[in-house]
């Protein structure tokens, strides 16, 4: 009864059911009142922290200063971008009113910051001595989504945005790949997703872009996740914005500028990687609490191996483990145990007079073939920081090689189809979007990426026969 | 003409300019475009993360978290507590357009965020063993302001609310407290602002609360600065979103809840209290930069001099200073040193040939009398911690004795009208808000707060000779 009430639908019965019951019972997330708006619950807004702290660090040591920007821009100002206006306009929340008043010009809630920033980068540079300018600003944005879901597309999220100026392509590109190596890092050392970079098709570019590069992983239903974009976006904001700086030869030159961004998607990312159909499974150097201590026993032993659990806890926590004591005295052993399990602790410690006794705790992973297992109280502290440790190696190898095995290189139509209703294809293609949208109608398949590493190979389409461009294999499946 | 460029106007002559430009010239902060906006440029931000990482600390030490909540709001939950839509209505900014259609019900954009945070505690709150439900949030928030100024009131701000829910008047009071001390200690021990803290006469509490509670910060100007308020809501929302819980006892009572907030106004607030003619001083605890070091020669000389301030710098670093090598060759040391001096830098060291030969640099303390001076190379990570805590003491112990000789106790109403008109009076008050009313219209000064620490004391009301309320004297000043 207990177990049923917080059971979820099995992955392998509804994926997407599974997905959206489990943001709700394992409080990340709760539905806001507005159309396709979240509530981040304490639990889920803890993940982001920990995702923001590590990306922050990373942001601020290569150079980068977080800014704030205006929520609230000119409509006008959306409109100087041709190809970034046309991409954004079906999205957009609109201020008509403010203050009692109609206001002269509507005013756009970001959807992205490059205008305004844009605008704010011809105003401070003016020499060559400016540049490179390295701004980051951690923000909410808002973009109307017809089909809402839980961290993967929501009207408003939380994100990053990272905008730079440079002097030339040469800088520019290289802060456009260092943005993407970062995300690449976050996702893999921090979040477990072994995500393959790569560019995207032109069909694929960000709204604006000249170049658009990023990041996918491989969620357990075979689906593609884009976890982070970076993008070149050559002189066209410069141009639309007049961001011009005097070079060292007295002339003055368009800046090329760049943006990127990782947003609470990720967090959508490493609950659809490393799930099962009893919850979440929470990558250690994520989780609010890496450790759950469960005290168990009535009156007199009940307080007892309370106090031990909360002894015990201190002394984790010294060794810098997260941890939490669920003391909740009026709720069954087996129903706390399954409550963490759908919350995903990596470790849970089970406390019983017995074990106190003896001097033990057992030790249950969330993930894995081994049964319980004792631990001494006494080396806890020292046992467990590397026990966390190989649980993150253990979920980075299992998706890596549960990515690897849903991936096929394929040159043939049937063999395409049903490499993409699984998993990813690595196929040639011909480049056109015409093509490219005819896969998709036909087999709901997109181009996720032209991987960066991916040995060089040409030869003809696999859907039209044309000669193939790119000059290697394309990653195309299905995507979120 | 270097100087002059960089130079703000006195404040003796106009305190207003002083302000508007050195915010500007300092490059915390730009205009945005829509009406009453800020774009937060790094030096400003940098200082809003240094508050936000101490307030972070102590807001989760005293068992809060933290969690999100949406930005857009539907117009009708506004307008279920009576006095809280009715305070809030005339600076609202409301999207009625978004994805391209007119919405059905037009959103707010939140102006703070009890009405929503109201609705979901209803929801995850049944039960007194879910109490206290103890919430933060770090957000931006909108209110139209028809006179914007820089950080102090504009139109977006940043800030974090607490929000919480108890059983009882007792716990929740307890609470509203507890956050009104943290803001204490966070003005007085970061910003080296001695503010005062105190309960707002009836007239000015926040809309839609039993009680609020205020720290009011005296700026060089005489004026007062509400630096954050906290708030008893008494059963007000609870009722009007249906916050209940069963009691221990099985039966359904109502929750009283708390909200509470500090903001980037604070920013305006560390710029008034410890600011000069010549530009910004920061409390070395918020400084971006701690010691900037400013190497001085030419040629080899000035690549020598370059080298051994980056050297420096790194074992300043290493001695967790913040330091900054201001080494633009460009620029002459004389414009250096007051850009510096602008920015509110609380140590420049000087580094030039003969002070490299003599293993010293050269000090000098953004204030105070004392004569620049020679610092070995060798003891200083040793030396500037401690001089930047006595740098720190020395700027609250001023602040506090400028509020002391500007904060007159006044019996005679003549004697009132001198004392708010460069300071604050502390007097007598019948609470009634028709007098407020008047006193205000007549001085331009307001009741800023009931002291939480003062003698008991009663009599005549200053203004209108009535019996006093309160039962001691409350601080009127002329208020941002």
């Amino acid at each position: 009864m207990e177990r049923n009430e917080r059971g979820v639908t099995p992955q392998g019965e509804d994926f997407s059911a599974w997905y959206n019951e489990l943001v709700v019972k394992a409080q990340l997330v709760d539905r806001g009142p507005a159309k396709g708006t979240m509530v981040i619950r304490p639990y889920g807004y803890r993940l982001w922290e920990l995702i923001q702290a590590d990306l922050d660090r990373r942001i601020k040591d290569t150079g980068h200063e977080n800014a704030y920007f205006p929520l609230l821009i000119p409509e006008s100002y959306l409109r100087r971008e041709a190809d970034h206006v046309e991409g954004f306009a079906p999205e957009l929340a609109v201020v008509t009113h403010a203050g009692g008043k109609e206001l002269e010009e509507p005013l756009i809630v970001r959807p992205t910051s490059e205008t305004i920033i844009g605008e704010m980068m011809a105003k401070w540079i003016s020499s060559h001595r400016d540049l490179p300018l390295l701004l980051n600003q951690w923000a909410n944005v808002v973009r109307w989504e017809l089909r809402p879901r839980m961290f993967l597309r929501t009207t408003e999220f939380l994100w990053q945005e990272g905008h730079t100026a440079h002097t030339d392509e040469t800088d520019a590109m290289r802060e456009t790949m260092l943005a993407l190596d970062i995300y690449t890092q976050v996702a893999r050392d921090i979040a477990a997703i072994p995500v393959l970079p790569g560019e995207k098709t032109p069909g694929e570019r960000f709204a604006g872009a000249a170049r658009t590069f990023t990041i996918e992983g491989m969620m357990r239903d075979g689906k593609a996740l884009q976890a982070g974009t970076s993008h070149y976006m050559g002189t066209n904001f410069a141009k639309a914005f007049d961001i011009r700086y005097t070079s060292g030869a007295g002339r003055l030159e368009l800046c090329h500028t760049t943006s990127w961004g990782m947003s609470t998607r990720m967090i959508g990312g490493v609950i659809m990687t490393h799930g099962d159909d009893k919850g979440l499974v929470l990558p250690p150097r994520l989780a609010p609490h890496q450790v759950v201590i469960i005290p168990i026993g009535r009156g007199d032993q009940g307080e007892q191996t309370r106090t031990a659990a909360h002894e015990l806890a201190a002394r984790l926590k010294s060794a810098t483990v997260r941890c939490h004591v669920d003391d909740r005295a009026q709720l069954s052993p087996g129903f706390r145990f399954n409550d963490w399990e759908l919350r995903g602790v990596p470790i849970r410690l089970e406390l019983g007079p017995r074990d106190l006794q003896s001097g033990t705790a057992v030790m249950a992973k969330r993930l894995g073939d081994e049964p319980k297992q004792n631990i001494p109280l006494s080396s806890a502290p020292t046992l467990i920081p590397n026990i966390l440790e190989d649980f993150q190696t253990f979920l980075l190898t299992r998706a890596t090689r549960f990515r690897d095995t849903h991936t096929t290189p394929t040159d043939t139509w049937p063999h395409f189809t049903e490499a993409v209703s699984t998993g990813w294809a690595l196929a040639l293609h011909c480049g056109k979007p015409t093509c490219e949208n005819d896969i998709k109608t036909t087999t709901a398949a997109t181009p996720r990426c032209i991987p960066l590493e991916a040995p060089p190979e040409t030869g003809r389409c696999i859907h039209c026969d044309e000669p193939s461009a790119y000059g290697k294999r394309v990653i195309f499946g299905r995507a979120y």
